[in-house]
């Protein structure tokens, strides 16, 4: 534990020699104070003292209260995408300090590949919402979601939805498994949407967290509030939580029921989520039989499961599902697998693919989940419960009566409606193989695990994946699709991907994190909106149809001479509801015919008047869509160069009236969102397009998507 | 209680001459043992009994099962879009009964005023539940959400999410004050899910939502199992649900965290949503002083708020949030217009436009509240707590000693900070109005509610409108905003809108109904779903990019001569993953000189050599991207009258390379989703589109969407 030397520590008041691992609160590091008990975390491996442990005297209202002032004032004076920078930023930082992170992880027993999900996955996950921060969401504080709805006939009575941030705290719990991980992949999202953090990491490798958060302190990159640590008990902590807060929770099922329970949670609005270890399932499917590339995927997936953090992953497959007359195949080929590949030792000694237990308080209640399990049925296949011999750190293999090892455990099972394979976990490197008569039994008996994070569902037949999946997404959170085509690109059964929710129902805890922006939105309150087109822009910053406009163009249809037409605006310039108003065009025979034979777009509606009138939605031939809207392009544009550098694309584009020969069109263009980006000269900018024709009908709505100057300066040349 | 006759009856036991009240479970009518105890409903006017109601010995662990399987499996059978067109079918029946409703729910209190709300409200709810369904939702039972993301560097592993409805019942616990619209609005999302419902109306007002049932159930169009109703107590229905089921509760907020606290919500998995009635505030913008419009609509709405129900909304307006210096005239009008709109009395006589409270019951508690507020501060301004004169059946007015009428009170308050005013409801005809300093005072007030469901904010003025809307958002589920743009065309404070989300954080529950689609979405579990684009298309019946193709077309770009083109096939012949492949088409200067000057789409990328090199991201003369996609239609089209009718629209194009001249391309067009319609002889499909150039680089992607017959048939003489 050199590497915390320079956090303060408290002197020892007693005769263990492990650090005190500060708080991070208030900015500044907390000690607590001399003689105040402390909680002493050992080494997974050697059983020596790593760290020590203790919140007493911490006033964590004044802690929640800093990050509901001072961290809320912070953050808010940041856009999302402000923040979402700032995260990237404090990836690369902790990027490049992940070496010094592995080297204290390894006291937790983890094996270097262990690292890649925690400490690198944490990271990634980091890099990963940055990005998607600013690509999915507004540079705003305000996130529109959904379609305006128009409320009244007229028009002039529209609602909608905004997301705003919650006005209070999050509040994280989080489990010892992912010390790094499980703290980034809650605070990522907070921070974007503007939410300050208050994480509490659970002790056994909480001086894991201190250290990933004191690099985050020392870079100088957290806004001051925004991030908050509590190293030990945080007992007390829902007491100071209220309706404008949060508390997500990683952990057991039964502390987050008794979570649940609280008061402040039952009656007092904190919001609660939870994501719980579960019984996770991998079901394999009838194609996929041993010889087959599935089966092989599937061995590997399950012994991966068992044995990377030790089986110690809320992820883990706890219940392998197979056809009754593959299990004694499936059974020997894990087994021959677990001999062949899994080496139990000491993380820091060359060639050992599994590490041990967090504790040995985890070892037992592995071992007691284990005999419970005996006695209801199961058998022991594969492995067994007595201490095993394990690589030492000098490479000698010795019998671990110091760490905390358990070697891979399969039990089988004659009854697979056993309920204890159900209902009881074992949280470390266990699995149960049990049989299934069809799908639909399949499909029961993954669903009796009552509510998981995940399962794996192999086959290579597409109606198989369809009727397992279909029949079991309702209970799980996560469905793993592995066959072939998957077996070497699949990022695995058990990582929770930034980019899908993690989470699941019933015993799963009922939560949901991470599905990229979605978990941003989890800190934000939905709020329905109505009003004006007027007022609805205001708080939107999304320009509404109805709301005022200032066009240029052509005065018969809106327009005004002593408006500047809006390509010519840079960003800086540029104001929601500016536009421009086109005047009528005729559309002839003659230019339809010309449009067909030059795009070679000649479908009959265009080009045949007997067989366009025989169809129900045309008078007779008509303009091809792509015309109007090409002819919607040069009514609109305004041709030298400007601050508009390029169309980029084109959104929600709805053909509503046809226009036949003779019919007119003009168009109206209106700035509908202004989105300056924080790392370029320019920004984008969505215009409302509305066609209309000679009757005022609308004929084509659609949005268009440019690339805009912040400043009118690189064009400033070709500027009359 | 005539109308009920059809329905069949307990013979009393007792003295009281009112009918008992049926239950409707396992798909029939189920009355209480002769002997068991009833609860006796009486006219919220005349005080005569109306009503009796038991569920003594009914099984609701029986109710739930057919639920669970009778009513899973029958729904399970329809798609989202037969189902949403069932909706339609019921509103439709419902419609044409709307008159018997009325008679019934007179008994209750109600004015006819009152009736638009809840039984016509209700009705229009259905129909937007339908009718949005249809339009929104994927005719499967699978909805896709959020973009599908590449999780592998080579595109062989996929993710999204999808939509699955939950595996077990929807018990719906609901208020006294809409037993209509309160039934309708949260069955709606729940039978379009699939997800069959348990409804438990509040006693009070029990024998109107029985009467909606018995319609319901009359009209034949609900299939068995779908809709099951306690009529009664249901005391022990949290302990037979699990975390397959949901509970969505309407109520107060003290029984909703008595629900909340069941072992079946904290440990269970259990689903709990709750909308409870909340402190809800109107705040007067600064700009909307006497004389102005808004003051004039803002008085209006407080007085309506007020009086619709008799103030038994749980959205009405109990804090009247002013500037300090309108504090008085503010005060004075809403006295004012009490006096010249409000007469109280039986909704049977003629002239009367607020009727009474639901019960006695409720009258004292109403009483108790306000005289707790005046303990705490409040001051009456206006009505009295006396039972007041009102008008009588026979048309005289006089004191209302057999109802449970209250007239309306305004109270105010020197302290806007006392803690009575946001923390205690009177849930009758009662507001306080409080004064703010600065807009800051204003959004802190409005917060102390602790969580609302709706807040009006009354200005005219767009930085007011922000500045308050995003200021209180995080607190409230709904913001009004109301000036005199839409004084006529607000569908008021109060109304719940289909569209809109319904539910507030914090007192208000918590919870989330309403909002279009959201809620058939809340009764559904997100699942994220990993795996190859071929099992990925085969779950979610979305062709995912990599799946694999069967296309017309030209050879060397994977097109065989073999297959049909796909715009020759119906419906009922397409498959995802049917399509054509293009040959290279090149780009000269002239044709891109040709298109700007019959387009008029001159811009300076397409025209001028020098202007177009010097911008940041063209090589030079660019294709217009509308030539490009004007380009690929001509590519892909196969011209004949075939199945293809219309392409009515165009999503999610983005140019991606830029084209330039001499450059080829080529377009590959695949079926994506294939949606037949229920009610037309057509459908939509989504065609992926993907433009690539002679280097493979990929130039544009863009969806078409078109509308397909089902058969081949309409166009038969067309086809060669």
């Amino acid at each position: 534990m050199s590497t915390q030397t320079s956090m303060p520590t408290a002197a020892a008041h007693d005769a263990v020699d492990a650090p005190v691992v500060p708080s991070y609160v208030r900015d500044g590091w907390w000690l607590p104070a001399e003689d105040s008990r402390l909680a002493v975390v050992a080494d997974a491996s050697t059983g020596e003292p790593v760290a020590r442990f203790g919140a007493e005297g911490l006033d964590l209202g004044e802690v929640v209260e800093h990050a509901r002032t001072v961290g809320r004032r912070t953050l808010g004076e940041m856009s999302l995408h402000e923040r979402a920078l700032r995260l990237k930023e404090l990836a690369k930082h902790l990027f490049g300090q992940r070496e010094e992170l592995y080297e204290i992880t390894v006291s937790s027993g983890v094996t270097t590949k262990d690292n890649l999900v925690d400490v690198d996955g944490g990271i990634g996950t980091l890099f990963t919402y940055s990005s998607k921060g600013r690509r999915e969401l507004p540079n705003s504080n305000v996130v529109t979601e959904g379609p305006i709805e128009q409320l009244s006939a007229d028009g002039s009575f529209l609602g909608g939805h905004v997301l705003t941030r919650i006005p209070g705290v999050a509040a994280q719990i989080n489990a010892f498994n992912f010390p790094v991980w499980g703290m980034l992949e809650k605070f990522a999202p907070a921070f974007i949407a503007g939410v300050p953090t208050l994480v509490k990491p659970a002790t056994p490798t909480g001086y894991i967290t201190a250290a990933a958060v004191r690099m985050m302190v020392e870079s100088g990159l957290l806004p001051d509030g925004s991030l908050q640590l509590i190293s030990g008990s945080a007992r007390g902590l829902l007491d100071v939580l209220d309706h404008r807060d949060m508390l997500s929770f990683t952990g057991s099922a039964d502390t987050a029921g008794a979570l649940r329970s609280h008061p402040h949670v039952v009656h007092g609005g904190v919001r609660f989520t939870a994501e719980a270890d579960s019984l996770n399932a991998a079901v394999l499917g009838p194609d996929a039989t041993e010889g087959t590339p599935e089966f092989d995927a599937f061995i590997r997936a399950v012994v991966t499961e068992m044995t990377v953090k030790a089986g110690q992953k809320c992820t883990a497959i706890r219940r392998v599902i197979v056809p009754e007359a593959q299990r004694e195949a499936v059974t020997a080929a894990l087994g021959r697998r677990i001999r062949d590949k899994v080496v139990l030792g000491d993380p820091r000694a060359a060639g050992v693919t599994m590490g041990a237990l967090a504790s040995r308080d985890q070892l037992r209640d592995v071992r007691g989940a284990v005999e419970e399990m005996l006695a209801a049925g199961g058998r022991i296949a594969h492995g067994a419960l007595e201490t095993p011999v394990v690589r030492t750190l000098s490479g000698e293999d010795a019998t671990a009566d110091e760490g905390a090892f358990l070697a891979p455990i399969v039990l089988t099972w004659e009854d697979p409606g056993a309920e204890a394979v159900h209902s009881r976990e074992a949280f470390g490197p266990v699995t149960s193989v049990l049989g299934y008569r069809d799908l639909d039994d399949a499909v029961r008996l993954a669903a009796r695990g009552g509510g998981s994070l995940v399962a794996t569902v192999c086959t290579h037949d597409p109606d198989t994946a369809r009727e397992l999946t279909v029949g079991i997404a309702g209970h799980h959170g996560r469905v793993h699709l592995l066959d072939r085509d998957t077996a070497r690109s699949s990022t695995g059964h058990g990582a929770a991907m930034p980019q899908l929710v993690h989470g699941g129902p019933g015993r799963a805890g009922g939560g949901e994190e991470l599905g990229g922006t979605r978990a941003v939105k989890h800190h934000m309150q939905r709020t329905a909106v109505q009003g004006s087109p007027d007022l609805l822009t205001a708080v939107t910053g999304l320009w509404h149809t109805g709301a005022a406009q200032r066009l240029a163009g052509d005065p018969e249809f809106g327009g005004s001479a002593e408006e500047i037409h809006p390509f010519r605006k840079s960003l800086a310039e540029l104001r929601l509801g500016d536009g421009v108003a086109s005047g009528l065009r005729t559309v002839s025979e003659e230019e339809i015919s010309a449009f067909a034979q030059t795009t070679g777009d000649t479908f009959y509606a265009h080009t045949d008047p007997e067989a366009a009138a025989a169809n129900p939605f045309f008078p007779g031939i008509v303009a091809h869509g792509y015309l109007l809207v090409s002819w919607g392009a040069g009514l609109f544009v305004d041709p030298a160069p400007g601050p508009v550098l390029a169309n980029y694309g084109l959104e929600d584009l709805r053909f509503l009236t046809p226009v036949a020969v003779g019919d007119s069109i003009r168009i109206t263009l209106t700035a509908k969102r202004i989105t300056p980006r924080v790392t370029d000269e320019h920004g984008e900018v969505r215009w409302d397009a509305v066609i209309h024709n000679q009757d005022g009908e609308v004929v084509a709505t659609y949005d268009v998507l440019t690339l805009v100057e912040k400043e009118n300066t690189t064009y400033a040349g070709w500027n009359a």
